[in-house]
């Protein structure tokens, strides 16, 4: 998780996560730790990456918006989805989207 | 450039910038703080979000593909283009994306 995803060739999806933590850790890391490798088990994950300085951004890519609906509604992320949203961080945003071409080095 | 981007409404357009830097800073910062400030005076430009650790991510957000591509094509970014081909990034994606649909707190 520490480089750049290895993706197919595009059509795929991508779920571009930004963050603003409160203070502290309150449990965020392992819980972030989880979700890594829980994500990384759903049908249709692709890739993620992730950095975090005064703003994070966690970009994780998915197959179809199948994918990202399931891993949503996924028991043990919905419970980090509402600890994310009473506890961790004081604002984000989610925005998915549908890749439509890639390149590179 | 320190939080979350105020975008409006999808549909818009994201370009997920992903990448490994090379040792040293040899003008990066400079060029890096000028890009910033060239791309939010372009015509469509809607907002950016920025970290870096291992990998670094930039997402910019833009009203049309139209305005994603002239910008692709300033002068001054694609003297940046090089230079961070040539000589700033050990790897690096490039990856363009319809944004569907947005959501926080």
């Amino acid at each position: 998780m520490s480089g750049i995803a290895e993706t197919p060739e595009p059509p795929y999806f991508a779920v571009i996560f930004s963050s603003v933590r409160t203070e502290g850790d309150r449990g965020y890391g392992a819980m972030a730790d989880r979700m890594l490798e829980l994500a990384a088990q759903q049908e249709g994950f692709l890739g993620i990456e992730s950095a975090r300085e005064e703003v994070g951004i966690t970009v994780s890519y998915w197959a179809s918006e199948e994918a990202i609906k399931n891993w949503k509604q996924n028991a043990e992320h919905l419970e980090a989805q509402r600890l994310g949203h009473n506890v961790w961080y004081a604002d984000f945003r989610v925005r998915v989207a549908r890749v439509e071409r890639a390149y590179g080095i």
